[in-house]
């Protein structure tokens, strides 16, 4: 399961009322934070999410309302005697900026990798001890990040990410396939042994690929088919709804950004289970006022708030 | 008169219930802002100082608890539609500091200049149509910014604000001299005139010197004894009270800061009308239960909190 907190839900400036969008994500006791804008430390501290485990920090882009909190963060994280590295991923340009506002910080405790505009897949194996990155996705890997170039005023990323599902195990076909007991262990955990001279497959006790959980991340950016492709059949799409009103849709286009109704058609054809909307407008109060403009195209649409705490699990039927 | 508001009272990191350690000082329609951790724009939103007045920047030093504020803030105020310049005046090392933190603010609409280490007082014009910064003393002036290098574990400066009171103006005198009235606002005004032949001084129609308006801003750093001659005779003094308890004077050592009492002590050799605490250590949740161990040696001190609002006139007697 995937545990998902929604820090903030503003977009452009920190507001006195509305910590700026960003995500933590809790997965196998370790945690991953999406963007980190000026009082994102602030909101985990109220929100009692906690520094210590944080081991990945996906940024989706450079504007300061989704990095200025960075260097405070790291910071005080710094604080809490941790040891083990932080990897940061961002687009294209995120080295320089990150070591711009991190240049003052001298004698942190632990290192910062930094992964800059990633093509293909990360491969992550998340555990309580830690999590190791791979930069492909290999059989170690209990969670996949992919990424996806969006349509901004800047170069700015959405995210993927995955929770492979086992198959489920069936002794009755591992006792067709008159596999012995001493390896159904083995090949339930996707192993391929050869015993007494005869070679056993996985598939000879597992039944057929399952879904996982598929979260997807998407903010800033105008709407593309590619963004459709990318969340297909999410478990959860949170996506950016900078602009409630219809009637905005012209400071959308200019601004690079959505309104809610975007954001909905995005999510109708994409097929996804729930929408989360964020990264509201400072200028919009009250974007709850607005929620029809996105239940009308999309129903099981979320506005989201400072706070929003969800579980994300394997889906039952299956 | 300076109007002058505590923006925040924390040192160390940024919570939830207390904003850091930043002062706004208002003189004649501008603004002069010490300190920017970060959330200090989220302070002056809240109370409403506004943004687009503030001419001057002064960073004590470049703790992220002092600085990292200043992109989002400057990133701001580059909305507000500004295009006068901002300089940022601060310690040895801050022009890097600051050049690293604002590497991704592309295209502010105003230009910002770093005095980096001033050894010599700036001369301020400070006016509602806007500043000028010299970097000696003229007659132009009407505030006198001075620094002071403080005992931190950084390069750190304190600051001082003088504003200077005109002596007042007699005519008694100026006919015991026989001045002409045509140039009595002249004399008054401190210039030197000729008039029929005859030289005429400013002396001839004004009193004696008077005291001006001085302010003082100590942290972060242990007391010392040029403190003291820094902060002589000020009208408000604001000295950084990291510790209330006299327990953790050990702490204040090890980290190059204050107790309460060790302030109280500085305000009272240093003769100051009044003493304002600020920069209380995170892990001290109530400030005010430490009162006395400030007021037992310097009875004018006031605990700081966020919001604090002061106006500095003359003095009234004089």
């Amino acid at each position: 399961m995937l545990d998902i907190c929604l820090l903030g839900s503003g977009g452009g400036m920190p507001m006195p009322e509305r910590f700026l969008s960003s995500m933590v994500i809790g997965y196998n006791g370790r945690q991953i934070l999406i963007d980190c804008g000026e009082g994102t430390q602030v909101a985990m501290r109220k929100m009692k999410t906690g520094f210590k485990s944080i081991d990945i920090i996906c940024i989706t882009h450079g504007h300061g309302d989704h990095i200025f909190g960075l260097p405070g963060l790291l910071s005080t994280i710094g604080n809490s005697d941790r040891i083990e590295p932080i990897t940061i991923i961002g687009p294209a340009g995120i080295q320089d900026i990150v070591n711009g506002l991190i240049f003052s910080l001298k004698n942190l405790p632990y290192e910062i990798n930094i992964i800059e505009n990633p093509i293909e897949p990360l491969g992550i194996n998340i555990s309580p001890k830690g999590t190791k990155i791979d930069s492909e996705v290999s059989s170690n890997a209990n969670m996949i990040i992919s990424t996806l170039e969006l349509e901004h005023s800047a170069p700015c990323l959405g995210y993927g990410f995955y929770i492979k599902r086992k198959p489920k195990f069936y002794p009755e076909k591992a006792e067709l396939y008159k596999v012995p007991r001493e390896i159904w262990r083995n090949l339930q955990n996707g192993e391929t042994i050869i015993y007494d001279n005869q070679e056993y497959y996985p598939s000879m006790v597992l039944g057929e690929e399952r879904k996982g959980i598929k979260l997807s991340y998407i903010t800033d950016t105008r709407p593309t088919d590619k963004i459709v492709d990318f969340i297909r059949d999410s478990t959860f799409f949170v996506c950016e709804g900078t602009y409630g009103d219809n009637e905005d849709l012209h400071k959308a286009i200019k601004n690079k950004h959505m309104t809610f109704a975007e954001a909905g058609k995005l999510a109708y054809d994409g097929n996804v289970d729930e929408l989360l909307l964020t990264h509201f407008s400072t200028a919009m109060k009250e974007p709850e006022l607005y929620v029809e403009k996105v239940t009308d195209i999309f129903e099981r649409a979320i506005i989201g708030y400072d706070g929003f705490n969800r579980i994300l699990n394997f889906h039952k039927k299956e």
